[in-house]
């Protein structure tokens, strides 16, 4: 039986501000219940259906409380249309301290990105091609809402998030002789230029791209190559799609 | 003032079943609605508010009907949660012809993609890379889907997308001297793999992958690998994620 205040907390886990205030953050569907509870993640409660298996329940050492609930209550309380038979509410763990210098190996920062599934689906991306720093400006959307952990489908939780001011990286790049490389329209194509093995990656917001402060901080102006022939072109890739295709031209054998 | 008829109408196209019978899909958003009145497409009604720009207005000469509508209208009428100053009901495009021959490029097949999201983003991805034949499966989400047509960001009138079953596509490529690649877990590491410039990629269903009967008929097993260095690996990428990475790595010079 999930209690009125933890269906009411559930809910409020929707907004960053509760997020904030309670420390803690909601992870819905098994197979990223199952992950969190194969990690050291704090989970405050796991509401489950008597359809998970307990072999996975009993992995974690971590669980504060568990709440066994039929399928109709897990329905009301999730934030999913169509819920499984888990979600667990997890503690936000406290945030690493900014590196002394940036890895010989690429790292991504991310200036200003909305969508939250466009963010899960970059650090799921990053996590698949083994970066693990990824960097994010203040005001880019937050790791913690539920669509962010949702997309990024379990690597939210292997790859390390930061929020800093695109200064600070810019001063940590020239200390570990990293060079940065930022997407423009006008930028060299990705295909022909050398891309060194420690490089720091600057993705740009949704709609406005790379914003100008930031901009001018940038080494190198790279673009994706458009190979279409039609006369009137797609204008754009989204913007994980963009971050794909770099990350694996970054890290491919040359 | 939109009929109710009209918005009867607009609301049945969110299904397969009413566009089919009318023969007609719905473009929302101003960007979205622009490119269709500078296309070919038979436009059934235009609906627009005051704020959408004359010029634009009259790039078409197909266009049947149009209607002047206040915002509250339009976003009682729209499928959008925030409409902007525009959408078109257009006519289905007659199907092209089943080709004779698979280009001397690269084309793909689409093996059972449900969720809209992804095709539209594959569509826009094919654009892009001027991929200009995309064959699905009868199975694959439907094209005029909204959700996909908004996905697609415009692409959808720049590609030809034809439903077929694969059999026919593996005749064609056998007469073509096409080589068919499909994805797998266990396939040839992608960096490392001679990528012939005719070639036809499968990308398979987001949870099951390529069907047994088209795995049988495919000549190259192929994967994007797994460059993480965690015991916990993320276990896949999204499906219009690895389609960018691939098509990338055909497309780019070597």
């Amino acid at each position: 039986m999930i209690s009125k205040n933890t269906i009411k907390l559930i809910k409020s886990l929707a907004t960053k501000k509760y997020r904030t205030k309670e420390q803690l953050f909601l992870v819905e569907g098994d197979k990223m219940v199952a992950e969190v509870l194969q990690s050291d993640l704090k989970i405050k409660e796991l509401i489950i259906t008597s359809d998970f298996p307990h072999s996975i329940q009993n992995q974690s050492i971590n669980i504060e409380k568990t709440t066994v609930a039929d399928h109709k209550q897990l329905k009301q309380a999730s934030l999913l249309n169509h819920p499984q038979n888990s979600m667990a509410i997890c503690r936000i763990p406290n945030p690493r301290k900014f590196p002394n210098q940036l890895p010989n190996a690429l790292s991504v920062y991310l200036d200003g990105i909305q969508d939250p599934g466009n963010l899960g689906t970059i650090i799921r991306i990053c996590d698949w091609f083994g970066i693990e720093d990824v960097f994010c400006s203040p005001d880019t959307v937050d790791l913690y809402n539920p669509k962010v952990i949702q997309a990024s489908m379990g690597s939210f939780n292997r790859i390390n998030l930061l929020e800093c001011e695109f200064s600070d990286i810019k001063t940590l790049a020239k200390k570990s002789d990293t060079q940065i490389f930022g997407t423009f329209m006008d930028g060299k194509n990705i295909y022909s230029e050398i891309l060194p093995k420690n490089s720091l990656l600057v993705m740009g917001n949704e709609g406005n791209g790379i914003r100008k402060k930031v901009e001018a901080l940038i080494d190198k102006r790279i673009s994706i190559p458009n190979l279409s022939s039609n006369i009137e072109k797609a204008e754009s890739l989204n913007v994980s799609v963009a971050t794909a295709i770099l990350c694996s031209e970054f890290k491919r054998p040359h």
